[in-house]
């Protein structure tokens, strides 16, 4: 028997004060996920404060709680959006607890004991799971360019991915959000810039990925994106590179994506596929110069595809250069969490799930 | 007898009052090139105002003509930077009359008449000119990429490059960089955003290039570097793909670079390669996540590479990735317009330029 969650679960959110905390919510009041009870947690140093949230057209003010060794009993389904340790730390005993665990942390990405998934990619190891577990939820990157791709590896088999990022601030938190924002009234006031968050000027710059570099040269950001990409196909021998860089955008990632294919797959086909994918919108206005951009996604749930053209640099057929832009709070982060657990929704609010997610081809 | 410029030569700048034309008085007068007479000429509504130029140490205020018929006879250089249309109405007759004339329009660079230069690249084709004619000026996107990217080839030969592109506002003149800093001043005010010049919120977004998009899907900015780069290289069979996308930054662009070459290079011979490259600067600190950006770019004439990796997508040493940054406007543009000129300079000021510009392998 396969596990599934309650009707109404009982609901905790994890990290409730952060940027995706509160994306969390958002989606979870606008999807109208079945609720028998919602709990927020975070650090001793955020909690005591109160946070809206609406339900059924009513706004409730819940309180945020510590989180502390306990906490997490009772719970049907916990979203984790804390931070790596925090997840290390809590999320166990959640699974433990019988919570099914969503965790947004790179945490328990890479371990090979639990699945990572993208409902439109690979859902269906969700449809297999035998009981409470922690499911990772895929970077941010990685979720907007598989959503895009998928549709096209599914029918030509993706040999070869390029990948170039044009990543937000978001990605960095609410305090990146915030820092750009205070920068541009710097700027206006012809004040110094405030850096604290990067260190750097960020309005009107653009910097490699904040994250570590490893020996190999490739950042955190990027070689997550190349080993999250072949678990969630299950295939290692897609060669993935990326260069994952910031730009002065606030909440929608941009990604500039060149694939090599095993079968030929024209413009014309890889364009209806992707007409046809769930979780994505074709924005592709050749004559009147409209294409995805970040302020079009951002608020949004769908990756927004465009600029899908035959690769000049490769054989008729064999490549196609893409577009993308995603929402990262959304669709890279609380979107994601949130419909891997309506998947686990019993079989009538599974089914209506379905038609909301797309369904599986 | 191969043509060679006057030591002191009489020089002209059409389009003096845009952003390339002030940046071309900023580049004369820091280099200090040598002038008989500067005289400065733009469009008739643009003529009549009195622009600075600073020479060996002191300000003049220049006046600016109005281009004419026969403006331009009795000079041995002139700089054009006032669109495709001007550059076909009086870059001929100009040369004709015996101006070397350096275009920076897109009117001459595909025309097999007249070479295409980068002189770092390709400089020796300046060196066999036999009287005065048109060299044209590339692209920004293409003079950046290349100057970053020759070295490796000159040693291993691109077979194939990937290129994506944070492209400044200044590419699409001055108004367009005031427009995004209006922008900012328009966001800290809370008003709404003057939107002239790209039709779209620029601030915190990023955009496909502006420029039209062909039968294939590829804009003209991405053709340009694709046949460009081609023929500065003098190798049509080079495989180019290439996504030209604006980024909200003011005056410097970035390209995110991946290469695959016919004969293996490693990572360190490349970085070996391009730290003794002409105008480029190697900034790769992997430690302290330092790389270039378009902020250390601005003001600066060399290209800046980093990010230098073996690339995980293909075979060991057969792949390489890079992230470049250079002024659009300097070598972008004026700064390699007026190193065309000042290869064609005498001998004696030949050998010292060419200490400037780096010799030629």
């Amino acid at each position: 028997m396969h596990h599934r969650l309650p009707e109404e679960p009982r609901v905790a959110v994890v990290g409730a004060t952060g940027a995706v905390g509160h994306e969390f919510l958002s989606v979870l009041s606008q999807r109208r996920f079945p609720l028998a009870e919602i709990s927020l947690f975070a650090s001793p140093r955020s909690a005591g404060t109160r946070v809206p949230f609406v339900r059924d057209g009513r706004r409730h003010e819940l309180p945020v709680q510590p989180l502390e060794e306990g906490s997490l009993q009772g719970f049907d389904v916990a979203f984790f959006s804390a931070g790596k340790g925090v997840s290390k730390a809590f999320a166990p005993a959640a699974a433990a607890a019988g919570a099914l665990v969503v965790d947004n942390s790179s945490a328990f990405r890479m371990d090979p004991a639990y699945p990572l998934v993208v409902p439109e990619v690979n859902g269906e190891v969700l449809d297999r799971l035998d009981g409470p577990t922690i499911v990772a939820n895929p970077n941010c990157s990685t979720i907007i360019a598989l959503v895009a791709v998928h549709p096209l590896h599914a029918k030509a088999r993706v040999k070869r991915m390029v990948v170039s990022t044009y990543q937000a601030a978001s990605g960095a938190g609410a305090q990146a959000m915030r820092e750009l924002e205070q920068q541009a009234r710097d700027f206006a006031a012809d004040q110094p810039l405030r850096t604290e968050i990067f260190g750097r000027q960020y309005l009107f710059n653009v910097f490699s990925h904040n994250s570590a570099v490893g020996a190999d040269g490739y950042n955190e950001e990027e070689t997550k994106l190349l080993l999250e990409s072949r678990k969630i196909w299950s295939d290692d021998s897609v060669a993935i590179t990326a260069t994952c860089v910031r730009v002065p955008t606030l909440r929608a990632h941009c990604e500039s994506i060149n694939l090599s294919f095993e079968t030929p797959l024209s413009e014309d086909e890889a364009r209806e596929l992707l007409r046809r994918a769930p979780g994505v919108e074709v924005i592709d206005d050749r004559a009147g110069n409209r294409f995805p951009e970040p302020l079009a996604a951002a608020g949004r749930d769908p990756v927004l595809v465009g600029r899908i053209r035959g690769d000049r640099s490769q054989a008729p057929g064999m490549g196609l250069d893409l577009f993308v832009a995603g929402d990262q709070l959304r669709k890279g982060a609380a979107l994601n969490a949130v419909q891997i657990a309506e998947r686990l929704l019993p079989a009538r609010r599974g089914a209506a799930t379905a038609e909301l997610v797309g369904a599986r081809r």
